[in-house]
């Protein structure tokens, strides 16, 4: 299913830093862009008390908002300048404990719409020595005019 | 579809509070249950710049995580004595902008089995003056033995 | 959750059941509309080998299929006049097995936004002398403008 | 995401196809296996207009039922003897029209737990002359001990 997307905005890398930078929940969270490509966008969390569900695992509220986040990131990379991009929906499946000390979501785009994007998302943890995954998203962005002027 | 649930663990106002109480992400957003019963959870949260996105709403991560917790906490609040819950998977539609300064996540059961919980949760914001859904969630929970011995 | 909605085009009924009459697979599966209101639809299924799994139960794709049909036709049910809709996607759990003799599925609009529309549907069957939700589905559609010329 | 899958039942595709050949759906949508490996199952489906929605494209539903069964039989292929299997919950993301005039929907699985499998499947068309994907499916398995004595 992997594809080679081109930019439709050149400066694509900056304005999806610029937003990502602005969204206080992923410096909450102490997440980052680590790689970012047209139609691929990767972030990682370190553990933290701050981020932990009953167990001492990751959240499962967490693992979804780097992966939303990853997926959307990779839709926007696509866009026009002077998009917008919201999230319709996002839909995450937990398949195994999420382990410190660190995830990692790879957020792909499967289908680029002029409108809706389809993404996917693999979020990876260590386990047993190896990258494993622990969440896989599937989620339905749009692409909408700049909101606000900046 | 509503429907009143009979507790199988007379305790399980203070379990729930006390699994609650350990999600460190729960504590990191500023999240809190306001409202429990048998399958049903309330939980609201107020605003602040560290749940934000880029636009100032609330981030749909920030979102989802509280749409989870309720649907889960509501779903274990029928579980019998000793039982540890997990999220399997969740599904969010994010249908309108999460507006400040509070939100408001409903959970409840629709299906409480053995092993798996299916659950809704409806997530509310004031906007225009009165409460709007601008999110909805159905998920998927299990059931396990608990993990840590306490 | 549930609320009044006013169909922006008066001959709704009329357009919804056109439409109906074309999809050659609610033929196939015998399925037909019940009822019809603004922001609602309800449509039956009877059991026949045709549409079972391997246990002699509905198969889940058929119960996807009304369950998802009935979801579509409550949002088309409040589209203006010479809108066509497609579903962006939907999301079922099958909460119980789908026993015969007849699958009632229950499709209504939570948001109807001027593109998206998203709606939730609860699919009953009889269980122990009485209505049971045996499937419950979420789901996102999108208006479109009239494809063919009708 | 790809890996190498050993079957635990030898002989589970005669148990994969036993099964699929009761599945009375199926026949109904002129449905076929026509790959069958550990962990993956490809089902191909001509178009008729049995299987259409109202613009002459399959329908969606047609789409998800041979894509949850993808998923479904090849999560089914790992499994021990004397298992059943159920669909939990799937969600299918509809990503283009899905023209005729054949369907070919490949399910993978992602992660084969004891009790749940978390499985994909990816449905492609053929559209300006290449094959592309129309839908894009999630879903979770659940394994059961074999309800009938077969």
């Amino acid at each position: 299913m992997s594809e080679r997307f081109e930019p439709s905005n050149p400066d694509f890398a900056r304005v999806v830093r610029d937003s990502f930078a602005r969204q206080g929940l992923m410096s909450t969270l102490g997440a980052q862009i680590v790689l970012l490509e047209p139609g691929l966008c990767v972030i990682e969390m370190p553990y933290a008390p701050g981020v932990s569900q009953q167990n001492g695992f990751f959240h499962g509220g967490a693992v979804g908002a780097i992966a939303d986040s990853a997926a959307g990131y990779a839709a926007y990379s696509l866009m026009p300048a002077g998009s917008d991009i919201l999230t319709v929906e996002y839909k995450l499946n937990l398949v195994r404990p999420a382990l410190p000390p660190t995830l990692r979501a790879e957020g792909r785009v499967l289908r680029a719409g002029k409108m809706l994007s389809v993404c996917r998302a693999d979020v990876y943890c260590t386990a047993n020595g190896r990258q494993e995954a622990c969440a896989l998203l599937q989620s339905t962005l749009m692409r909408l005019s700049r909101i606000a002027s900046d």
